[in-house]
């Protein structure tokens, strides 16, 4: 009696829901200090203190309506001319508040995007493994057809001639997420260049743009020298999704963006698709407190500091356990080879002593998982000897 | 090469936001007091203080990590069980947690509910006019067939024999909006009896359940003798999409939820049906920081003062000019009696006027026009040598 798609999403919700939700429940029943949960990609540092600091500000100073009232459906002015000045000086792109679209989050943002990019029941989109799951969800419940573009298993950049082999005339858009969730693999502006020329030559010849959607919760978050490129500044039909859940340790806030440059094919009957999709999907506006108080904090880069000494006290308390895995670049994320290969040997292990990490296969890979080291440094060095007991095991 | 559906609900926005976006503009270029806008239904009255100081105290006692971190996606706990401890208490229905849905507000409550009823390709949605205006929209983006039942002009009650002409096999569901949006009237028990033992008998007959979709945003905006009936306490089918947007003035904020009763049918899949499709809309949880304040502020009512002396100057300046409408018992609009008749004509002079106000065709009703009385009361008293010059021009 009702919809099998909606109801199947509804009683598997993602594995890594799923994880997080049982660590919660044996945390209740055990205490906190015996569930050692990397499942989560949920920002271990808090807020900026200016962020609570506009928060209490604008509450005290400013009126009950113009704060906690609607703001108009695209956003308020204030977060939308904010974002574009930001993205305008970091990048020297030429970015206006009419580009950008407010939305609660990434995740609706990407959504009402492939909503508005079904053109018909043809239509489809490409992601490249590992890719976070939920790609697959929304492009399948959008009624696209969802490609997969095998993984690069050596560096996590993009497998070019696969990449080639999956585009045909459907092709609505390519999804990149750098830096990369779960591989924490940020693309190189040689991946970037070699991607753009193979889709500016391909919508020549199929006669309409194929878009790149960069998906961009992570951008802020890199480490040592890694430089995380700006797609529209190398590719025109990019259309960016934005959160600020991880740069600005607010992923319960629900707030981030769409960007569609002015310089996109068809910029601004995309921008009303993707309003028009988002209106489809219940969207009023963001929230708009919290609008008010990221427009005030727009420069704010976060410190990340304590995700620097997760990453280095994990990766090598891994690593010399014996674990193999390449050294992230960006994100908050460690994607390791399972010891035996066989993951679910190796999760059930694991699991039995409490050890939550998230298996590949969902990310559309084989024989890793996934660990977010956005979790207390404490819980780290708790957590190694039980890293090494389950290796021993094996 | 875009979505189609979604281009026509971006390019075309909902009537309402189209006209306030009008307003906006002409408040800028002529100043706020040159400019009478009663099109919006935004709340004029303050968040009630103790929402704002549950914001404040929760920042400065909590971690950020519990107040700006993710929520499960269904809610968390502490809001989830005061809704079900409010609900219980105030109509005496044993709801739990477990039966409550926080979602982003009413509008993807209510996308959600919508989508997870579409059973297959034939599944209809039947509202009763005047609706409000997404109805229509969310429905036919969802693939269901959108059914009006025409209006009861006399109380703006339900027309039943035109509802029993409307019900058939393909019925998934019935939504109700009491008090009522536009008209302000709230439905009688008597009339909900009606209806419930209508669609007990469909129910039976057509051997599934038809749902009652109580939208009820202006549930606690009663005045008078007025009793706004719990639906679910008459009619077990029955699942509510409620909004905190105008009970605590926040709608902007984004806050609401779904609560399926545990007596109705399937209640269990029924739940899961609408938790993946919100997740299939882009949900990842409503925002966070909102969810911990209205918790606290869970049996907090509204302050009526200033809505019930705008109803009265409103309705009486009014109707002492010479336009007819009836007086309304819930939620903070008059539903006006068009003079002359001719819409069209009557709202462009009084567009003309910057005097801005809702055509009732969107509704689903001809001849009429709808004010929202949540301003300030010094705009209606400037407004309504306004109104006048308008009435006697037509």
């Amino acid at each position: 009696m009702f919809n099998q798609l909606a109801y199947a999403m509804g009683a598997a919700p993602n594995q890594i829901r799923q994880i997080f939700e049982y660590g919660r429940q044996q945390a209740k029943l055990l205490g906190e200090d015996k569930v050692f949960d990397f499942s989560l990609g949920n920002p271990s540092i808090p807020a900026p203190a200016s962020v609570n600091q506009s928060i209490h500000r604008l509450l005290d100073t400013e009126s009950s309506i113009r704060i906690h009232g609607y703001t108009s459906g695209v956003g308020g002015d204030p977060l939308r001319e904010a974002v574009a000045r930001n993205l305008s000086e970091r990048f020297g792109v030429k970015a206006r508040m009419q580009n950008v679209f407010i939305s609660c989050g990434a995740a609706p943002a990407l959504e009402a995007v492939l909503l508005a990019l079904r053109s018909n029941e043809k239509s489809e989109i490409i992601a490249v493994a590992p890719y976070f799951m939920e790609y697959k969800a929304f492009t399948e419940a959008n009624g696209l057809k969802f490609v997969l573009v095998p993984a690069d298993l050596e560096k996590f950049q993009v497998n070019i001639p696969a990449l080639a082999a999956a585009v045909n005339e459907n092709t609505q858009a390519v999804i990149l997420n750098s830096p990369n969730n779960p591989s924490g693999a940020v693309l190189t502006r040689e991946t970037l260049l070699a991607v753009a020329e193979l889709l500016t030559e391909r919508s020549a010849r199929y006669g309409h743009p194929i878009y790149i959607i960069a998906d961009e919760p992570y951008r802020e978050l890199v480490y040592g020298d890694a430089v995380v490129t700006f797609i529209p500044t190398l590719y025109r039909d990019t259309i960016v999704c934005y959160s600020w859940s991880k740069s600005l340790s607010m992923p319960g806030e629900r707030i981030g963006y769409v960007y569609v440059p002015e310089e996109a094919t068809d910029s601004h009957d995309l921008f009303l698709a993707v309003a028009g999709a988002a209106r489809a999907s219940g969207h009023i506006c963001a929230p708009s407190l919290i609008q008010r108080a990221v427009a005030e904090n727009i420069d704010c880069m976060p410190d990340l500091e304590a995700y620097k000494v997760n990453r280095k006290l994990l990766y090598e308390g891994l690593t010399e356990i014996g674990y193999e895995c390449v050294k992230p670049d960006g994100a908050f994320y460690l994607f390791v080879k399972t010891p035996g290969g066989d993951n679910s040997v190796f999760c059930e292990k694991a699991k039995a002593k409490n050890l939550l990490v998230v298996p590949s296969e969902p990310f559309g890979v084989e024989g890793y998982f996934r660990l977010g080291y956005c979790v207390s440094k404490e819980m780290i060095e708790r957590a190694l000897p039980v890293f090494r007991e389950v290796f021993e095991e094996i």
